[in-house]
């Protein structure tokens, strides 16, 4: 017999339902078992007269087992569950739980042990799926607008971006590195004649640090197009990109966002607004009376961004704002500059930054001076290739997948939003 | 001045093009460029009396660089391009390309140290985005019905599936291991109360062979799914996903595909022909003489696989044929079994294996009674657990996409296929 879904049973129909015991209830008279499978749940009844053959297999029978029935559903007036329960013929034990080791209450560190129970929650379960619609949205719209989808090595044979982050792997009789981004590589695509690519990836980080916003290995969302004129077409693409998502995900799951996360989503207007670094200082001064800290000027830190939220929603009444005009030192060797001012942004929502965006330096010779300037040499010879032999102009970004999911949903650390988190201390399970 | 794409321009219009210089002639009178982006290519025509300034930028560029230029397209009969052509006010050069290090005919491992320059070809173009559309292709069909995409670690703290080909990573003051594939996490999903869970993301294999068809770093795409009856359900999944990936390329790059590549696209009828290995023996004995060695016996080897497409060409008239009934000795521990039978399979197509898709065994009694006849238990301890707690009967596959593409396309090796191989001697660029 084939299965059928639960929101898809039609009254007095025989067929075969299959799911989580999400509740068992042994009373009296009768077993209730809400069985729930990805469409819904139901109240399967099971009157103990008569089936006596169900109960004994339902004896010692733990809620989370997988269970098959074989019945029909039947409306009544006496269930609440949309009024609807389902009478078994017959039941299949098809795997069936332990006990939860998890106990009412445990710390995200103890339920990452036993992440596949922690994430059987209905909101956990609501967080995977609003991811994946991210990602899919996300990609609709590139498609739409002629991106190609690329994947590139994250094995690597020199340590790239910054050598004191990056993962060292034992590599047949040599080293090999972890990518931290596939920054360089996107790039490549377009020197290899693609205009505009993006990747959904990994990301490795050899970060020793214990923070509510990161992990060692993230999933990174990367874009980069050719033929833009300024940093400006990158922040235009980003808004777009950005406000479909959130519609797509309002839509579709706003409802139960609003129920099981107590968040609204708030669609943005474009343009976000934008202000420079210099004028965000002395806007935070006067208003809020901060001074950026001197180890910090050119640049902003996390009290800073939470800062610049408030600003935003005060005069903007916006949860985007970009910030613009950080100070070179500050910024990737890669950044155009002009005038000597990185052509690029740090996009803040919800008081942290999840973007940062720019115009790459395309000019070999131009480049190649940013990256002496930086100290870097060696590791980035190969990366410098890439543009001797042609290159058109372009710029890109990249948004974290996990932490934009955690900031859409007032998640408070990525932890808790990861499908697995990794950390310097969790390689498992 | 906003950039018109190539094939979107309109007569006599004022605009800006930008792309690829593919050819530059330069007469006596006249420089004939053929300028190239994204959506097309287009004959720029400068007359050398009256431009000066345009012929002093143009004096010593080479094709491959970028240029810009500003005036507008007019129709004209001497021209082959199209009958188009466009006339320039004034250029820009975005990006100047010195001589190319490729000498004509080169062999792949030189055009892999410029594999940037290598894949501007229209054939590596096109099949970049041919690539880009057969996972574009394969996630809609799984949106469709109902699939979650998951983002797995590719950090694990065991060396998982076999010790002997994995990557070991250092990792703070202790090891860890690079992901051979999400099988265990994609099947943990499950565990989680998704019922159908896709994943697109590197798979890394310390495998030092060099094969047309190894790499040590690939893409891999992962389907599981929960709530299968046998491994019937899973192959009936595979054959819609392929058949519409299939019909999506053809409608959109059939034609390109078959001037770049010789190659004609055929839509396999559903279903595609099956087979139990122990027949397949005997037809290829009785047909082609052929015996299977010893020690290959309840498994294919690259004969068998080319064989089999004979057969299944000759009797089926059929590109792709299932193969069935493996030995329990040639298959993985978490493959269920029935009467000591792997309940699983290999797709072959065009002679190459694409496919090894299974019902898992999801009963942990059973499961961990596998894993100890298979010698395995520390290093699959923790994949034991995600069984104990409550898990739907599942089964599921995954394609290697640049495999796929390679016998689509009739590429030679991964080596020619992949953005950017990995290999036992290959980590650059």
């Amino acid at each position: 017999m084939k299965r059928t879904l639960i929101n898809e049973l039609k009254e007095n129909e025989v067929t075969k339902i299959s799911g989580w015991a999400k509740k068992i209830r042994n009373t009296k008279y009768m077993y209730f078992i809400i069985l729930e499978d990805r469409s819904g749940s139901i109240q399967v009844s099971i009157e103990k007269e008569n089936n006596e053959e169900m109960c004994n297999k339902l004896e010692g029978i733990l809620t989370d087992s997988i269970l098959e029935f074989e019945g029909k559903m039947v409306l009544s007036e006496y269930v609440k569950q949309g009024g609807k329960e389902f009478i078994p013929d017959s039941i299949n034990i098809i795997s069936s739980s332990e006990a939860s080791p998890i106990e009412e209450g445990a710390n995200i560190d103890t339920r990452l042990n036993y992440r596949w129970i922690d994430l059987r929650s209905d909101k956990n379960n609501l967080m995977m799926r609003v991811q994946s619609k991210l990602v899919e949205s996300f990609r609709e719209y590139l498609y739409k607008n002629d991106f190609t989808e690329i994947h590139t090595p994250k094995l690597l044979g020199a340590a790239s971006e910054s050598g004191s982050e990056v993962f060292e792997v034992k590599y047949f009789d040599t080293k090999a590195y972890l990518a931290q981004s596939p920054q360089f590589y996107k790039q490549m695509a377009l020197a290899s004649g693609l205009e505009r690519v993006f990747e959904v990836g990994p990301c490795f980080r050899a970060e020793n640090s214990n923070t509510n916003r990161h992990a060692t290995e993230f999933t990174s969302f990367d874009i980069e197009f050719a033929y833009i004129d300024s940093y400006e077409d990158v922040m235009d693409l980003e808004e777009d990109l950005i406000i479909k998502a959130l519609t797509d995900i309002k839509n579709i799951y706003g409802e139960d966002i609003k129920e099981l996360f107590n968040e609204e989503i708030i669609i943005p207007n474009k343009p976000f607004p934008r202000i420079k670094l210099n004028d965000l200082y002395k806007e935070l001064h006067e208003r809020y009376n901060y001074k950026i800290p001197t180890e910090d000027v050119g640049d902003m830190n996390a009290e800073t961004e939470k800062l610049t939220y408030k600003f935003a929603k005060e005069v903007y009444n916006s949860e985007f704002i970009f910030v613009t005009d950080f100070a070179k030192t500050k910024r990737a060797f890669y950044h155009k500059r002009e005038n000597d001012i990185p052509q690029g942004y740090d996009l803040i929502w919800k008081g942290t930054e999840i973007t940062t965006g720019a115009q790459r330096e395309h000019r070999y010779d131009v480049l190649k001076k940013q990256c002496e300037e930086k100290g870097l040499t060696k590791d980035v010879e190969f990366y410098l290739q890439f543009f001797k032999y042609g290159c058109p102009a372009h710029g890109g970004f990249a948004i974290g997948i996990d932490r934009f999911i955690m900031l859409l949903l007032n998640i408070p650390s990525v932890k808790e939003e990861m499908f697995l988190f990794r950390g310097p201390t969790r390689l498992t399970p």
